[in-house]
């Protein structure tokens, strides 16, 4: 037998020198990651700068390569598993999915038919019936993994939309550039960008209006359906939100998911974030009216402890989805067709990872009650966090903390300042979080709500701890103080 | 300080002694793979009986975890990495991916913004100007990973969709339905879903002829426009395939491109396989022309030893494509953003894994010419399979073997068989194949060419020897006669 390539990668035992090498990286990285500053300081460009601007030509050794990711990369990295990490949402991972990761990319499986891996297919759809019973959904929903919400929202979108066009004739066959779609502007900037993709006009993405909670008003949806219907354009989409970005609110979906019905409307539900609360009994009503949606996404990367990416995105009308998405060629033919799931039927892509493993690691490594007590005790954090907030002077807590999210602004003490201007308020607000952010203890991040510039503190970390809060609080208190 | 939850597997010593094992499990899996079978046998719905129909609610011990992965998982999985794997196109490991892989799980960044990871979107633009480099491609062009060429496709499809949009007003405005595609029936099938899910009608969705060598000719392409616009519809895009699935076809983009240039429609090449070869600099010719072309796709997860999923997009417009999919929200905006690179802005998805760092480990380890080396070996070994099957009374060589992938037939020995059917033919070659696979010892994929049925060898691995070529040519000839 030929050696034809002077390979000396393909080395296993060097492999598994290289890799042992490499877990004790990983374990000490996890063990002391809350001792590095959360966030980079360095200046755009400074990575890139430090990079040669030509590949090498000829191999390098590994050793080489892991000095310059601990010299070059790693210092340049936010470190999104920092118990200090409490912007946008939490990371994702833990380490029985870092483990099935592991085992992931050395199996290599393309997961694109049953063909391609049968063990992939398979444990894919028992996971995504284990997580439909886990988050009390109807049994007349069939998950799918995808990669991101983002993605999972396109698939609604794209699926209702070739619904709507299914029911046009005569002189508006095809006539994409009639559909209108609904949405708030509290959903996700994904939940828009999915409809514009999907090839719904600019002009005719809705933003409903939003009552003093932050939700959607049902009787303004029907307003406006009613409107577009009689200009002669065709209602296609509706999608709600449960558990905003901005401040956990939840779109009303019993009243919002009956219009849709009654105007034969495609109804999908992004609770990327705040779905995976219904796994917990006490939280379950997060997901009130969503068993009469047509679809509905939430992340187990978010908030059930599976690594970026595993999106659960589940829909009733199967041949819908198949209609827009599903499509044979000959090399993908098998003899199985009609006994198997064929998964890149079921969303843009041909090829996909191996993602039920690490769900499977998961929800085996910390069984359901694990993966509820988590949940619970973030949300315990959260209100401790929220009553603080309302105990100190010169602080407004903005949204009720119901699920680990805590939304906030400083408002100057009570010597006056509190008759500053909005414009004041938000740059007072922007300062103070560069300041917390800047000790590199703490990252944290805000946003505008209902136009007031205000501070989130989103907690779900595993590694997060009360007195963690306690010191992120206590940072937050300091910063402000000094203003 | 509290520990609120009981978490025994956020203990890092724990996850250390795991991963030490998981380690060796991989070591002896890669070490191994080539003597288990390629493929499982067993029947649909025999790994998902294996396992229990609802979650567990107590977390069960590792060791449990990974017994039932080796007992039920591993033995339903279609082993990608074996080295007679020959089925549809090569499998996407290579010992530094993996490496590089471990730690992407670890460190779980979220690589939407800089912020959220500078070291990241440095690495990311770095990685894909020097891949930009090593194609030989033009310095016009821009890299941004994207997960698959199904997904960048669909990016091109929809940007492409928006440019024409943008072109259109009066009584036309925002008249998607008048929009035409084009393509050829070799294309990927992941070509004609792209154009359908941006929004393209099914019926505007041209299959321009092809030659003899299954390659696109560009004067139908011409007349196909022309008609259409005479029509008063509006050519969108053109899709243009370098080394097609099926039999390494390459659309003659030097001429399809000066009629898209003409036309003002937007040229995407879809080079997801063959684009590796240009790398080579004796093979760089399978980039003559692309140039000219508004983006190419082509796939480090193919051919250049990265892990799946890595997807290596370059468009020429910047400015288009951040038109179709840039989007902005309070929360995503930071200090930085007028000097510094948003990938979320890029593509469909907003979270993005840190896909920069496997590609490079995987350069920096084989360095160019290590690459180099292995994708001549690669050609090589497919010349010297199609000599082999070109002297072998009873097959027929299908398609030059320029690339790597050999297509080819049975047709009976010189015993009268010659005489039968093409109905026959294509059975012959099922067989054929179901035989060859039946031994576990290879997996190879036929497909449809010109009405006919043939079958194909992929070559690609790091894995595969000349040896391990041999023995699944001796293979299918000793099944051959058997017939």
């Amino acid at each position: 037998m030929t050696t034809p390539v002077d390979r000396p990668h393909l080395d296993t035992e060097q492999f598994r020198r290289q890799a042992h090498e490499i877990v004790d990286w990983m374990a000490d990285y996890l063990r002391d990651v809350g001792s590095r500053p959360v966030q980079p300081t360095a200046e755009p460009g400074a990575v890139r700068a430090a990079l040669p601007a030509a590949p090498p030509l000829a191999g390098e050794p590994f050793e080489q390569i892991m000095a310059d990711f601990e010299r070059i990369i790693v210092p340049g990295l936010t470190h999104w598993g920092h118990p200090g990490f409490l912007a946008y949402f939490p990371a994702n991972t833990s380490p029985p999915s870092i483990l099935a990761e592991m085992l992931t990319a050395t199996i290599g499986a393309q997961c694109m038919s049953w063909n391609t891996s049968p063990a992939a297919t398979e444990l894919e759809q028992v996971t995504m019936e284990w997580l439909r019973q886990m988050a009390g959904l109807s049994a007349e929903f069939t998950g799918v993994i995808q990669d991101t919400a983002s993605t999972a929202t396109l698939v609604a979108m794209v699926t209702a939309r070739d619904q709507a066009l299914g029911r046009l004739d005569g002189s508006t066959a095809g006539r994409l550039d009639l559909l209108t779609a609904y949405t708030t502007l509290e959903a996700n900037h994904s939940v828009p960008k999915g409809m514009r993709l999907a090839g719904i006009r600019p002009g005719h993405i809705r933003m409903v209006e939003t009552g003093p909670e932050n939700a959607m008003r049902p009787e303004a949806l029907r307003l406006m359906i009613n409107a577009d219907r009689a200009a002669g354009l065709v209602p296609a989409a509706v999608v709600a939100t449960v558990g905003t970005t901005g401040s956990t609110a939840i779109d009303p979906v019993p009243a919002i998911a009956a219009i849709c019905r009654e105007e034969t409307v495609w109804l999908h539900v992004d609770a990327a974030w705040a779905g995976s609360a219904a796994i917990v009994p006490e939280l379950r009503w997060v997901f009130d009216g969503v068993d009469d949606a047509d679809s509905v996404v939430f992340n187990p990367h978010k908030w059930l402890l599976v690594n970026f990416d595993c999106s659960a995105y589940f829909v009733k009308d199967r041949a819908a989805l198949l209609g827009s998405f599903g499509a044979s060629a000959e090399i993908l033919r098998t003899a199985h067709d009609d006994r198997v799931v064929n998964y890149r039927d079921w969303g843009i892509q041909l090829g996909r990872r191996f993602r039920a493993l690490k769900l499977w690691f998961v929800i085996r490594s910390y069984g359901v009650e694990g993966l509820r007590a988590m949940i619970r005790e973030h949300v315990r954090l959260g209100r401790l966090l929220a009553e603080w907030i309302e105990g100190e002077p010169g602080f407004e807590l903005i949204a009720p903390a119901t699920l680990g999210l805590v939304v906030f602004r400083y408002v100057g003490h009570a010597d006056g300042k509190r008759e500053v201007r909005r414009e004041s308020f938000d740059a007072m607000n922007r300062t103070l979080q560069n300041r917390v952010n800047a000790t590199g203890r703490v990252f944290i991040t805000g946003t505008s709500l209902r136009g007031n510039y205000v501070l989130r503190v989103a907690l779900g970390h595993l590694s997060t701890s009360e007195a963690d809060v306690g010191a992120a609080w206590e940072l937050i208190r300091t910063a402000a103080r000094a203003h």
